[in-house]
């Protein structure tokens, strides 16, 4: 593996490494071994065209943790303001011999745009709503840590599906690893082909509570529904597909919920849900963290080397 | 000690303990030793949600110096942006295993309500008008630097008092450490309650000059008093608060002058004052990188692992 | 030497000194090596005050592959919006112990005004219209690289000469080094006194190819061809002046096409002239990373220690 881009292109195996890799680093962080050689002399550039905390923090500890040289640019700051295109940014970036770029972009299809210009290797923080594999990797562990394995499982996402990053690649990602995936949420944001995705449209929560082991809750753009005239609003988003205490108790006893983060408190999710013992939100941003210390070992070639250390 | 959240919950001597801390780290600094072992294999997390150089620098500097892993986080990025609560970002943040997060936020008590959500310890970095304690302890270090102690000693905090959190942190400190605290300035910017916090109001210049031994003077905020139909305006403020030459002459002749910075020339303090042999304003900041070494050493158990590599 | 702050000030000894350095350090990263130890124990504050990736990113990297803590400041996030002088800003940096300051600044002679009041040493990474002197010593590098020597090359320089501190530097390193300056552009663009820079103005393409052993296009600031009546517009400047791939087969058969970056395509450059085998745009970028890292140790006392760790 050189680069991560979507988990279209990753097979099942190699997942599961992952995967498998994730659970014994997060066990040594939770012995509190949070310093690690396996990456010292190596260099990874998190390179941020938007926003973000969880996923450029989670990177930027996993390089630190493993002592690579890690290197912060947010668009912001960066020379894309003087009208120099992707390609160039990433190609001077390259020329500075980075082990890793980790990329977010607005544009789907960034990362492939770039691969063929640089030697570097490529994690896919996100492009646009394209995909967002290391968010589905964590969610994939999340998954197994709580039920044991993906496979067989019915897994339900709920909200924006057409416009979401995290929904294409978890659907992606679980199919391989042998679920049976649904979608539930207003119609505007229903992909019109659901077949194509290999996904069922659910039509009511009393359908989801039936059905799901796992359910995942998308993000909410708060920005989008505020927009007049868009249905459904806030409230309307929130009465009809929010997950309250009352909806959480209908569901199995034993099914989880996720939310990839950040979650808007009161609209898709309810404050009784996000404590409640059935949400596993929080280990999510734990497993992240271990999964993306996970994929930089392994895309540098230093995964045997860090397992050594971690068994030493 | 696992938080440093107020001088309100600092005792005496936990403030002595880490004043002398600093005594020896800041003499390993001047002998051009500038990196420690100490924290190696801890993270601590700078998540500041209002713009800083020198606090946010000075604990970088702190963690990367003692070979901490540093993760800095400013709001303008952060996915609070995204409409997520600050106990959603900081427990995420927990999540992913920091020893330490060092908190700015705009909110009064912004530490105190995370604290029962998360397991890492947390530094004060000023929240709101309440409080900044490690500008207090960097001041109580340079007046025992310059006074050899605080016990007994005068001192005259002079500026915007009630919209200070540094003057709320000093205030408090000061008098557990034994010194007589006085307030000079507007009216409009002293407490309605000056007896509730144990100061006296001083009102004339000539009085100031006559009791101080040592003279704080707080930062104006241009932005406050630029506004318009405020009093006092910037110009009234220099002239009847301001601290000049003539001043400065009249006041004893071994009281110090200090100012946590960023100083406005001009305005509440002249260029010359600066200059001065009385000024210990740059002796502040240098202070300032030692205190905050101590605390983080402090907080993190790892005091005596520091000492011992200083004295080797 | 302590400072880098203009090409006037640095001997030919000291900037071949320099070179020779990066080209030693540029071998061990193209062998993978990218972790020196040499700067342990050194800081370095990325001090900027105007938007950068490529040098910001370039001094950072060169730091950290030098085991230096590196501290990055923007100004965006700073104490100067708060109303603080840069005097006493950099004053107050320097009171924490850092060992090289990193300066981007839009006002010509900002270096210059600070040295001073510190003890650090100062680099100049570009200082409004007036020197860039880290970007002169690359471009000086990759000529070597390509030819051997900088000794009695013509070298033309087009574009925006009379606001690029890049030009000026440029002129005055190379005219050094025994080369013969030229410039080539607009006549809005150019400066009034020729003479007196010791440059001679050519006035159209033909004679600059016809003489040039380099070419080094300067970067058009759309920002300000873009405001109304102002001479040329972007099409004209393209149509006039840009370098295309009919322009460059004109050129001699050895000459060289550089550009300090970010580079406008379709402005001043043409998309099939940057890929072509004439451009050393790219190989800028990677001396940029080495040259800075020469700049560093030696600035720091360190260049002995890591030549033995390069040799080791």
């Amino acid at each position: 593996m050189k680069h991560l881009i979507s988990c279209k292109e990753l097979t099942k195996e190699e997942a599961l490494n992952l995967i498998n890799t994730g659970f014994k680093i997060r066990e040594a962080l939770r012995k509190g071994r949070k310093k690690f050689t396996a990456l010292r002399g190596n260099c990874v550039v998190n390179l941020f065209f938007e926003a973000s905390t969880r996923t450029r923090t989670s990177f930027e500890k996993a390089g630190k943790f493993l002592s690579a040289d890690v290197i912060n640019i947010s668009a912001s700051a960066s020379s894309v303001k003087k009208g120099e295109t992707l390609i160039d940014t990433v190609k001077n970036l390259d020329m500075m011999h980075p082990d890793i770029i980790v990329l977010r972009h607005a544009c789907e299809g960034a990362c492939n745009t770039i691969i063929p210009y640089i030697d570097a290797g490529i994690v896919n923080a996100g492009d646009g709503c394209h995909e967002h594999p290391s968010q589905a990797l964590l969610d994939a562990m999340t998954i197994i840590e709580n039920k044991e394995t993906v496979e067989g499982l019915n897994i339900v996402i709920a909200g924006d599906i057409v416009h979401s990053r995290v929904a294409r690649s978890d659907i992606i990602l679980f199919q391989k690893l042998g679920a049976n995936l649904f979608i539930f949420g207003p119609s505007t944001m229903m992909p019109r082909y659901p077949d194509a995705l290999g996904v069922k449209v659910l039509s009511s929560f009393e359908e989801v509570a039936e059905i799901a082991d796992v359910l995942i809750l998308l993000r909410i753009q708060l920005e989008r529904l505020n927009a007049k005239k868009v249905f459904p609003s806030l409230r309307e988003y929130s009465k009809f597909f929010g997950l309250n205490k009352k909806r959480l108790e209908m569901m199995k006893k034993d099914a989880i919920v996720m939310h990839p983060g950040p979650v808007n408190r009161g609209v898709e999710i309810n404050n009784d849900v996000i404590t409640s013992s059935k949400s596993v939100i929080f280990e999510q941003v734990e497993n992240g963290l271990a999964i993306r210390m996970a994929i930089l070992t392994t895309l540098c070639n230093k995964k045997e080397k860090l397992l050594e250390e971690i068994d030493a």
